[in-house]
């Protein structure tokens, strides 16, 4: 018995066809003496009807005994459904199978969760939906999932081959580069006390790639992180990995929204309006009080420098006497704020350093706070203007240091903004995308305990060539050519223009970012050396696919669109591992267990 | 000064335009006081000039300072070549830019070895080859494989693709099962002693994907194997990875049939015929001595047990007594091989345990040989006629038990195929591509020193349907619904019908393969538990990626196909890994070093 058609294809077209539908038993339902059973495929499900006065008993009993995602096989032919009982909400819904003959291919269990109501799965707990993930993946929305991805895979590779790049595929046993983040080791049985890391990106491969006359490579390319695992990261994670030779930023820039542009239509049927806007580092912050600004929400921040820098409230006009700024927002509508919500906005920016957070309530005219008392009339008029202060807002101000006032009003404006969504006060549409390209970073940050900067991006970042000559005398200054593309508020890739002279990259190396002459040669030397001979100008973006796909999903947690996840500890609960391995590997590998006595119990 | 064309791109029709190109110097010719460059890029190469009369001294001078591989932007005037210069050999040769700006974007030292002439650089030692690795693919021939590469894995999953399947990454960090080849391990920083491992294939999770519904698998999967690396093996490979749901044999062999001639018309523009031949295991032994048989070469063995039952040649008769068989070749014109050539040929006989290797020379129309002797009339016409026996001929015999016999002669066929090439006796088109399908394994062997059963694929192959009762009476005859896929005696995959009933894979594990229940539990319990919650009968296979892409190229090395890959040893020449780590890299891993004293200097 061998499949005719899959189960989201019978139509009453086909009424009167002798059919074969293989599957699962999505449902039983025994009524007036029959047995309905639905059968339900990859795409779909057909109706079923077991009638005991056309089958033999022995059948029919068969019939009776199978449960819930049992496989089945089953053969009849197709009719149409009797009249008022057609079901609207599926598309065979015209048609029914009277079965003649049935195969049980497999028997199920009475499974630890349905898969069949998605409101009962949703609330499962997550630890065991991993631990059974292949039930778990027959949800539809998972299912959903997983070809969303799989399409845009190979849209995402259709358009890049369009473009002329290469997918090459670079090594995962890569040598350990302890600069980034913590990596996974992998020791070397053939050599005891060697390792290969697990890349972190094909960073330096791709820049190889380049040297070696690609010119235009591309990879959809697993990486590895070490990290304690915040919220939503993994220990392997995937990226669209893209390099280019002899462009520049504008080149990047049309490609990914091109890319985008694909993705999106193949996923979704949008067309995204191109290309993005662009805003530099220090716009985003002034404006959003983050690098990576949601943009659906307004909610602007508003600088009050000038304004306050007189003022008799010493909190205010003492931060900018240091050298620092006045900013505030106006959280529309959220006069009303409860006392714990202030005190979560308050905790914000404590975090940040600060010792307060000053606000105001405008309710009933009124505006409420004890700071409004050192107010001018002047500042109060400003505050009202540029805030575009009325009834029932609430403003929140930030006296600190530029970034750090920008990023303590940055977090509570989301903060605010997740509060008015609550309220019904903010409604984003779910088919709402803002884009939006983040350039100019800063090259270098100040690493205040180690003295030293380094990289905000990554060493091998080009500077803005006007700013070349700052390197030395105010590294703070310089630009990188560095850029970021986000989308409502997430950063969904980031790249930059390449150091492709190997003096500019070891002048950056040695001298900027004081990396030991000897430690710059084991690690990278040989790309300084390849760097020698014949190295285009450069530059690439990495896109982070999971994201990209959970974003197309509408799903907040890359989870739901990784097959086999792992948890916040980096374990899979479905296989058990990591797990335990025989004594005599680790001999092989030269190693042994050196657990530290205080932690065994 | 930005790229208007590539260097494979001007042609008359653009005569008159100013352009821009951009590459590597390809080739400097100074002649009659102008300077020829050679342009390349990854398209092709255009000739530029730079005439001193045009040109301020300053440009023209940088120009004299160019060398082989510099890096450089021209833009100039697109004019015909004077008459007599075209070079009919690249498609840009019939025009040349005359220079009028020039930039040089990065200068080039002298290269370890020349990029630019393929019989140079083909005897360029391996090992330099791969420490300047980024060098070695600008080669002309590299660039081709890394390209066709590209385009074979894009045509594939297009195809794959348009058939319905879904590709679905699978993790690589797993769980140890150290029933297969030697794996990788990664240690786990949180929890002391646990290991993740890297796979070496991802044989569990397509499985669970079945289970999980998806019905139709595919992905270019990355696998690992800590082996001691044969000649051409790599520690990191891809496969194509593909598993079905609902489906049997025939399924799995059209696929790939439509695959494969789909990727044969992608890259070499081939038709190849389909479907492919079939033959069981059992008979590529008989005919070819080896269950990859090349079919390409003649040469079939030819059994000769019942003619040589009563021998008076006591080695033959003896061996048959023994339970044994006799076979033998006809090596076609080999009657001159030499003392070393049938030296060769008797260690291939005696390394499977055979005492020596008979053989027959027919010279002069005599058939030289000691065993000739014992031969009667009978034998010696059966031979003639069985063999096809002419002068010049070479007859080789073995007589052992039957698969030994087989195998003996199976090796020295190869090798007695490459002697007739050698010699121009046997010419085989470079366009010819045998396939066939090999089928009927059996589904178990036996271990003699363990004294056990092993599967002599995997142990989730499903027995073919018939001789399941044969497991616990003849396991040794129970045929197994395996697979491989073989082109001009190369295997390039295998698959097979898995076992998708938790009971019969239990009985497998544990009665026949004598797995402690314990260790079936702790390795593979979580996919019997998954079989029990309605898992559809499934099957797939795994195609070695790049084993392929080096047929489709024309290169015996998968070296040659693969971007970065690493030695026998399993070192990367050109980033120096595996290294050392720091010391506090292995501490947070709960490791230590442990060298035995032996093997230090």
């Amino acid at each position: 018995m061998k499949r005719t058609h899959h189960c989201n294809e019978l139509r009453p077209a086909h009424i009167g066809q002798t059919v074969t539908l293989s599957g699962w038993v999505h449902s039983r339902r025994d009524l007036g003496g029959l047995i309905f059973i639905d059968i339900r495929d990859r795409e779909g499900r057909t109706q079923t009807v077991f009638d005991p006065s056309d089958l033999p008993k022995d059948l029919f009993d068969r019939a009776a005994s199978l449960r819930s995602e049992c496989v089945i096989s089953v053969t009849g032919k197709v009719r149409q459904r009797p009249a008022g009982t057609n079901n609207p909400k599926i598309p065979t819904g015209e048609v029914e199978v009277g079965v003649t003959a049935l195969e049980v291919l497999n028997m199920a269990e009475v499974l630890p969760f349905p898969v069949d109501d998605p409101e009962v799965a949703a609330k499962v707990n997550e630890e065991l939906r991993l631990q059974y993930r292949y039930l778990d993946l027959r949800r539809p929305e998972m299912a959903r999932n997983l070809r969303l991805r799989s399409k845009v895979a190979t849209a995402t590779r259709v358009f890049m081959d369009e473009q002329g790049f290469l997918e090459v595929e670079t090594p995962t046993l890569f040598k350990s580069t302890p600069e980034g983040a913590r990596e996974f080791l992998v020791p070397n049985r053939r050599e005891p006390g060697t390792f290969y890391a697990l890349p972190q990106s094909p960073q330096q491969f791709k820049q190889i790639l380049m040297v070696s006359g690609v010119e235009r490579y591309f990879q959809l390319a697993r990486c590895y992180r070490d990290e304690d695992l915040r919220a939503d990261r993994q220990p392997e994670f995937t990226q669209v990995d893209i390099e280019m030779s002899f462009i520049d930023r504008e080149d990047i820039y049309s490609l990914i929204e091109g890319l985008l542009k694909r993705v999106w239509k193949t996923a979704l049927n949008m067309d995204i309006p191109t290309p993005f806007k662009r805003i530099s580092f220090e716009e985003a912050l002034n404006r959003y009080g983050i690098d990576k600004p949601d943009t659906r929400i307004g909610m602007e921040l508003v600088d009050f420098t000038e304004e306050f820098r007189a003022s008799t409230f010493k909190v205010f006009s003492g931060a900018i006497a240091n050298g620092g700024v006045v900013k505030a927002l106006n959280a529309k509508g959220l006069a009303d704020a409860t006392q714990g919500q202030i005190e979560t906005m308050t905790e914000y920016a404590k975090s940040f350093g600060a010792k307060g957070l000053a606000f105001i309530k405008v309710e009933k005219g009124e505006w409420k706070s004890p700071i409004v008392k050192f107010f001018n009339e002047a500042e109060k008029v400003a505050l009202t203007q540029k805030l575009g202060i009325e009834e029932g807002d609430l403003i929140l101000f930030a006296a600190d240091q530029w970034l750090t006032a920008c990023e303590i009003l940055g977090k509570i404006r989301l903060y605010c903004a997740d509060v008015q969504k609550a309220k019904g006060k903010l409604t984003i549409p779910a088919d709402r995308f803002d884009f939006l390209w983040v350039v100019e970073f800063p090259l270098l940050s100040f690493d205040k305990e180690q003295n030293r900067w380094y990289s905000s991006h990554h060493p091998f970042t080009a500077p803005v060539a006007d700013d070349i000559p700052l390197l030395k005398t105010d590294p703070k200054k310089v630009r990188g050519q560095h850029y970021d593309v986000v989308v409502n508020g997430v950063e969904l890739g980031g790249g930059s223009i390449r150091i492709h002279q190997p003096d500019v990259q070891k002048t950056i190396f040695e001298e900027v970012l004081q990396i030991p002459p000897e430690m710059v040669k084991a690690r990278f030397g040989y790309m300084l050396e390849a760097f020698r001979y014949g190295a285009p100008p450069h530059g690439g973006i990495a896109l982070g696919f999971d994201r990209l796909i959970a974003i197309l999903c509408g799903t907040p947690s890359i989870r739901d669109v990784i097959a086999f996840p792992k948890t916040a500890k980096g374990t899979d609960l479905m296989t058990d591992s990591p797990a335990p391995v025989e004594p005599k590997q680790l001999r092989d590998l030269h190693l042994e267990l050196k657990v530290p006595k205080k932690e065994q119990p």
